[in-house]
């Protein structure tokens, strides 16, 4: 096959690069469904552990249950040489590594790895952020669920029930999307029988990218920015007018509600302490969408997952600076089914390029 | 558009996926070139310091030159963590994102990172493998080129010139081949304005996977394993007999004789001391091209990269368990240069992916 004849697909676009059951993620009509279950109802009766099993295996199982587990000493040690000022994707990345170096796990990956690697990441990154602060990392506490567990090694206390069912519900919706840029990072990697391990340290490198991570946390700056309500549509009118993106809305797949924003604005109303701030998201979010709409009369541009997840996690109380690398933790679950559905297929994902450097040339004398 | 009409291509086989000036790879003729320079010439007459500026700013530069790095203390302290049983890539990967995390590299990559990751990277591998055999690291000396300091670092003394000469040379073959998994792990990574550490630390985990940085050390077992030269065409039939894989020879681009093994078998014919090595290398090769012609008489399988890699690095004398991991070192300048390439393409890699799960069902109650 000569290279004019060949699709020529930058950034992948529109080219079906694999099959999944995973998830579907229907963006036209803003729907969402793990394994065909609809993402309201596994927010609203689910929890992350019974969503990461069925990632994983396939099967609804209403008796799962994953815990914190325990890190490593290598990896503590690890996270101890870092400066406090590092980046907590960073040192996520870096600490998964170490995990994966110490367990020395090889192709193919399983289920049992896929559970071991996302029990650990929470613990990861709870130990990080309490080294960073000068605190003593805190032993899980394997009667807690992943989410809950997270949140009181972050404190060295039990978190409020309702705390806790909000980080679960925001763990369920950011735990599998398809074939974004950081799930493929990791399929490309374990196509080449690497790790698990290797697989999700790509990935979390992917994710931390503002153009897939995304920036949470900005969605917080930028409603502290705007002041009080009646400030706000002046406030998004100027940034509009300067050509700058307004955070929390739009997304290259769902040109309808996104389906995730919608189960996290839910589970955001239920949380009792985020009250004042909930209130002013929920009244900002109005108006933007009424500007948007009127600045791109063409191009439906909605609110998307970040948007209510800023609010989730500002209702627990994690520090900003912790909203992508806890998007990551989340996530694990994908990443790790993704791994086992490519180990399935098995085919090297290695596309083609065309070239367009220099023709051939001798090398000056 | 629908799901039907749009390319499927499960491993992205024939898809270009995006345009690069850095590496032609003429699988059906045997040739390489970077940015238009034959490789034949760039091993014969040029240096690895000179192909990777080539790489990383498109102008060959006679007077290029590009020493080890010395290692931040962090990065240290974080191999002393690792066990000394731990996988050279885990090890290398690990190091390389303790670095990420220090140095705090920010989107948008620079040729100034670049190479600053590539020169640090030896000294990272050269310590690791110091600090698990319970010696201390070495630090660089700044009059020495890369491969040379590498070689320095390893073993506290300066190599002898021909050692590293043959140890350049394999480092200029590995430096870039267009878009492998590897290659195209990082350039995934950086799309989504990551950064560059975080890329090439995605590409050390799929360079680990054998489907792709492949096991070069099992070249040099294979010799080892079929005895005497005598003997080596029973053992040859046996292998392929049995189904088996035949290490060192086929690949999946090159049709013709790969070039990289061509530079790389005159490099190691001028390696004195790998001289009984290389002259049992030469003769199994004959016989093995000459069975491989009698079995696959439609499928045209040659010698490719790894088989005179291997010879190199024994050569060299290189522990084989560090094979992989310096082929990474190599691949650094390409790696680091496809992040350049994709940042100024700027499009964020994500495909598509067919759904072909569970239809929608409702939870079990």
């Amino acid at each position: 096959m000569n290279e004019s004849e060949r699709a020529y697909a930058p950034g992948l676009k529109g080219v079906l690069a694999g099959e999944t059951a995973l998830a579907r993620v229907d963006g036209e009509n803003g729907r969402l469904h793990y394994r065909g279950y609809p993402i309201g109802e596994l927010v609203e009766r689910g929890s992350y552990a019974q969503v990461a099993e069925l990632l994983w295996t396939g099967e609804w199982n209403a008796d799962a249950s994953l815990s914190c587990a325990p890190l490593p000493a290598e990896v503590i040690d690890a996270l101890r040489v870092l400066p406090s000022s590092t980046h907590a994707m960073d040192a996520l990345r870096t600490a998964l590594s170490v995990w994966g170096a110490v367990e020395g796990t090889l192709w193919p990956p399983t289920v049992e790895q896929a559970r071991a690697l996302t029990a650990v990441a929470p613990s990861a990154l709870a130990a990080f952020a309490r080294i960073r602060d000068g605190l003593e990392p805190v032993e899980p506490d394997a009667g807690l669920g992943l989410a809950e567990g997270f949140l009181y090694q972050l404190r060295g206390e039990r978190p409020d029930p309702a705390a806790a069912r909000a980080l679960d519900a925001y763990f369920v919706v950011g735990a599998e999307h398809g074939f974004n840029a950081s799930t493929f990072a990791a399929r490309v990697i374990i196509s080449t029988h690497s790790d698990i391990a290797s697989a999700v340290v790509g990935a979390i490198g992917a994710l931390k990218g503002p153009w897939h991570g995304g920036a949470p946390a900005e969605v917080v700056d930028q409603l502290h920015e705007m002041g009080d309500i009646d400030q706000a549509e002046a406030w998004i009118r100027g940034t509009l007018e300067r050509g700058e993106r307004l955070m929390g809305f739009g997304h290259r797949v769902y040109r309808a509600y996104d389906p995730r924003a919608a189960a996290l604005r839910r589970v955001a109303e239920s949380q009792a302490h985020a009250a004042d701030w909930l209130q002013k998201a929920v009244a900002v979010e109005e108006i933007a969408l009424r500007v948007l709409e009127e600045f791109k009369p063409d191009y439906p541009i909605k609110t998307n997952v970040e948007y209510y997840a800023a609010a989730v996690l500002q209702g627990v109380g994690l520090p900003p600076n912790l909203f992508p690398a806890t998007f990551a933790l989340a996530r694990h679950a994908g990443w790790t089914a993704h791994c086992l559905e490519q180990a399935e297929v098995d085919v090297l994902i290695r596309p083609d390029v065309r070239y367009v450097g220099p023709s051939e040339r001798p090398l000056p004398a």
